[in-house]
């Protein structure tokens, strides 16, 4: 092996995790998933890549930011571009599923612009609650809803959950003059809305081959947002929208839905939004984005950090994707929810709250020994002290070193709340020293308690 | 989108993970991990995908099983082949840390021959310990067999640790008569001595260019196997071996190791035999492996599941793979457990143990509806009530079904504990039925008592 002249970092758009941040993601994964488990949700976990031909023609125009595995000889990969996908396709493969609530936490793979600072990543993750299986309408969609206030008030944010359905979506474009083969492509423009404006999202939908006039009647659609019931009743009054069949069944669902939002007393938490469009082809029904603050109008642009984030959790209904596969269709409905955005902005209150140092090593007790001159170092004894304390669970540590000076051994010890103290004399005493540390304190000088050597599992676990 | 007619599959060598058995995998995930917190470990997470120079030239013979991504314009990566090589190359990137414990569990990838009976896949997890800096010798060698032996105590688990140093065994090729561009191709062969026997070994020495008369003083040197202070007695009494340097300084860490091993009480848990090599390039001092069953001599084979599973562990100390990048060096030693191997033994047991189906929901409480013949389903009520249990973090589900039959919803509730039952005359008087469910018991003529609907959530919690 020879020395390495290439220069060390992560892959573009990726990071490296360390310590305390990752244990605040761990705790934000493990928020999640309780709520997950309250509804009934079963755990899947899939491979990081697939078969490239079951990942294709299923994101639109995002495909090209896939991944793709070199041809090794062998299938051609790619890595998942999300945990939808990969969950139709077990559907699909494993047809005594009929019914399931399921979830997934996992990192995904796009080949996008990363914004590193805003929690926009190549290699991100995703946490995902899909239920699949034939029900009555929108119960299922209704408890979706659900999950995603739970999970947010169980993190403690404050969000507004927009929605719109597809079918109204491409009713108003229909209505509104769009060609049927243009309708996908001018709702991934529409999609924009909330990061661009309108006169730029106008420019795109001519250059992608529309006339000024329906450009207008479009933009005059979709830049309507507001409470659901308001919005039904907006949409029901317009005699021109309300004759389509793909508008009226829509309404039909959002109706529904009103009902159970209510029954679950939710309701307040969501915005109907016509400008959401949601990039990805393979939803069907309702679609919803969860963003931070309370809503504004579409292409207004706020500067606070969270808006900045932009939208923290996404999903919607899909009931064509599993039937793609060749076998029996299931419809399903699911969130995603974006954990490493979600983690950008809880960071900061997190480091607020903690006084422990970034990297912190979250012991229980450090073991040492001090002696004159002579003294050889205690390490064997050192080590089956620690060894007792670690069989019964307690998190402990002593200097790797024969002979560690006792300043040096104080310092390792620091943010430790607790020592056990060797000795040569209180060994052959059968005694410990056990030292509680003080902030403040001469810690040097004060060298805890004499305690008996074998009480001192004991003693410790009285103290923690 | 149109229909797919590609066949449904993982990629060759991967599999999904469903239900218990992940929750199996995420209990020993926990069972390591807290080990790992106790001797103040500190959790990283690498790219799922490294700069493949950087991965290039670290792992030997094995490099070519290393997964490629496409060249899509871009930097040029690999999947990672281990967890080590992107440690290293974390700590040659960050220069403020000279000192760390630190662990990762993560899924690695090998394009290698899958056996998935015996938990031998292409993507599978590394759970992985290692201690990284200058402490004095063999005292963090000497706590990574600590962390093993806690480990494998917390799992159940009987086992031996093999040992073995690379300066030993450098050193007894080099006095067999090995040349030196030959020692790590001839190593990767003896390596194989758990696997093959002795004989095809040899061939395989006889066609990387040994003769016969080295090949067979190989065979006696490392034929032999045993506890670590006989081997010690056995390689200092023979006077060839023991005046090669490389030897004796491994003779030396071995010495000091035993020692340390007895302080810790495991000295048994170890047996040194030299035959184990390890295939990757990167280990320059001791070396290990864990199997399950009583080590027995080498070359021998048992017909037993756990020794068909092979290593369920592995590691050792390499000092030089920090500072091949350039930079500062800085020396470590790791164990590697394989996790899905000790999922494969564990999970036979975990069946036994269960009593519940393969992918088990894990409710608390279904809340159901039972009327008469104009009765409308209660699907709203059964919506509000769930909500509470859930706010209270109760695990609930119900029938998404507008007008469910009483029946469907018991078949439904089989399994779960509990039930609350609404019911239209009830309700109206402020109350609901909270049923506790029995085995054998005839479900749908015991309705359950009379609680009050306000207090429900509580009655419930009481009962969990």
């Amino acid at each position: 092996m020879s020395r390495s002249t290439v220069q060390l970092k992560t892959p573009k758009g990726t990071r490296d995790w360390v310590g305390d941040d990752l244990l605040l993601r761990e705790k934000i994964f493990k928020t999640i998933t309780d709520v997950f488990k309250r509804h009934g949700g079963i755990p899947l976990d899939t491979p990081v890549f697939e078969i490239k031909e079951i990942l294709s023609e299923k994101y639109g125009e995002d495909s090209r930011l896939m991944y793709d595995l070199e041809d090794q000889g062998g299938e051609l990969c790619s890595l998942r571009f999300d945990l939808t996908v990969p969950f139709a396709r077990w559907l699909a493969m494993n047809g005594h599923v009929t019914h399931i609530k399921r979830y997934q936490i996992a990192k995904v793979y796009r080949r996008d612009q990363p914004a590193i600072a805003r929690g926009r990543l190549r290699e991100f993750h995703q946490c995902d609650f899909d239920i699949a299986g034939v029900y009555d309408p929108m119960v299922p969609d209704a408890e979706i809803l659900c999950v995603i206030t739970e999970v947010f008030e169980a993190l403690g944010l404050g969000i507004t959950i927009k929605i719109n359905h597809r079918r109204i979506l491409d009713g108003l474009f229909a209505v509104a003059g769009v060609p049927d083969d243009k309708i996908r492509s001018i709702s991934s423009a529409v999609d924009k809305l909330d990061k661009i404006s309108w006169d730029d999202v106008k420019k795109e939908m001519l250059e992608k081959g529309l006339s000024d006039e329906v450009a207008d009647q479009i933009g005059e659609y979709v830049r309507r947002s507001g409470n659901i019931n308001d919005m039904l009743e907006m949409l029901k009054s317009n005699e021109k929208l309300n004759s389509n069949k793909d508008v009226s069944a829509g309404i039909e669902d959002i109706s529904l839905l009103a009902s159970y939002l209510k029954a679950f007393g939710i309701v307040d938490t969501v915005s109907f939004d016509c400008s959401l469009a949601r990039g990805l082809d393979y939803y069907s029904g309702l679609i919803f984005e969860v963003i931070m603050q309370a809503p504004s109008g579409p292409g207004s642009q706020s500067k606070s950090p969270a808006s900045q984030v932009g939208s923290i959790a996404a999903g919607g209904r899909y009931d064509n994707l599993v039937g793609m596969y060749g076998k029996r269709p299931i419809p399903c409905a699911g969130i995603s929810f974006g954990v490493d955005r979600i983690y950008t902005i809880l960071k900061p209150s997190s480091e607020k709250d903690s006084k422990t140092s970034p990297v912190s090593r979250n012991l229980d007790v450090y073991v040492m020994a001090i002696g004159g001159k002579d003294f050889d170092g205690l390490l064997l004894e050192r080590m089956a002290v620690t060894r007792e304390l670690w069989k019964a669970g307690i998190r402990a540590e002593y200097m790797a070193k024969a002979k560690p000076k006792s300043l040096q051994q104080f310092k390792a010890a620091i943010g430790v709340p607790l020592a056990i103290i060797l000795g040569q004399e209180e060994l052959a005493a059968g005694q410990v020293r056990l030292k509680v540390f003080r902030s403040n304190a001469d810690e040097e000088k004060d060298m805890g308690q004499l305690i008996s050597r074998e009480s001192l599992v004991e003693e410790v676990q009285k103290l923690l």
